[in-house]
């Protein structure tokens, strides 16, 4: 039987979807899994869901702040929140789905350097400066990843891809798709591995 | 240097908290820790975060309740979803709080009687005839169990501990504290399962 690639949701400014961002790829490999990422944006799938930011709830905002950095060193990922947190991510994304379609395989790497630099050196990726600064890092053209920001194209497409992630039950971030099975948060890592290892549970 | 107790807070009708009440009394034992259990109001608690039930959300309450089944098998307990579901839990409660003042020793049992009725056999916990029922089974004076429920000092009771609780932090349940680090969800069962063996991390 084949196996079906992992559908892995992650919004730019989501703390566990950093997290869950390191450990996803190796997962999937000792499984003989491939993974699908899908930069989508957690205001739009908050907003159907009738949903907010853990952070923007008074006394579980303290929580969340906590339970960040301590779920990054459970993982043993190194982590800083960003000054500004959480920020508009759209940017971002649409240049995940401009690589996404025209030089598919760099997408992921993409998605990992934009996590890093946001939870490991507190880059604001809301900041259009910076984001170029990052895409250039990243060995893309500067000026193609800026058009790609304000073009109509990319911003239908990343419109389409939020409406197919709420379709498909996309309520938060990081959001996995497994046999058509659905785990939320990275705190569902230690049953998505079982999954993978002996199926259905 | 002398352990701590673990704090663990749980609503009546919250199967997390039931499927994590399964667990932390060996999971405790192990590590030379006791439990102090708190029976509190999920609704009370989820208004001073402003928060809601995750089934009162749409999208994600379809995800809910695939995954507290999920959950349950994941963590190899026995689990139904009572017809009526979530229910009022003042009741349950406050005869938890009655009997943690009056036979101590009896009240974490009372909590695992209530719980598995609830998530085993679907017993509603809010309806005053199968609450006497389940008073009487645990061996409970059935009238003074009912006396309990409308008696303004067990009332006022259950008042100050969700007060209590939500000035400690407690948004939802369950939740767990453990030497003053807090614990928010069944699913940080491996986080304190750590903290528990090897200390802070």
């Amino acid at each position: 039987m084949n196996k079906t690639p992992i559908d892995f949701y992650f919004d730019f400014s989501s703390p566990y979807s950093y997290i869950a961002s390191e450990w996803i790829e190796a997962l999937a490999a000792r499984n003989g899994r491939t993974v699908r990422w899908h930069a989508v944006l957690l205001g739009v799938t908050f907003q159907a869901a009738g949903l907010q930011s853990p952070v923007s709830h008074p006394i579980k905002r303290e929580y969340s702040l906590l339970d960040f950095a301590r779920s990054a060193r459970h993982a043993g990922v190194p982590f800083v929140l960003p000054e500004k947190f959480p920020i508009a991510t759209q940017n971002a994304a649409r240049i995940f789905w401009w690589l996404a379609e025209t030089d598919e395989e760099r997408a992921p790497g993409w998605a990992r350097h934009g996590l890093r630099a946001a939870f490991t050196r507190g880059v604001d990726l809301s900041d259009p400066a910076s984001l170029r600064t990052l895409a250039v890092e990243y060995g893309l053209d500067g000026d193609a990843a800026a058009g790609v920001c304000a073009d109509e194209r990319w911003k239908t497409r990343l419109k389409e891809v939020c409406a197919n992630a709420i379709g498909r039950g996309v309520f938060g971030a990081p959001f996995f798709i497994v046999d058509g099975e659905p785990f939320w948060g990275n705190d569902r890592r230690v049953q998505i591995s079982r999954w993978l290892e002996s199926g259905p549970f």
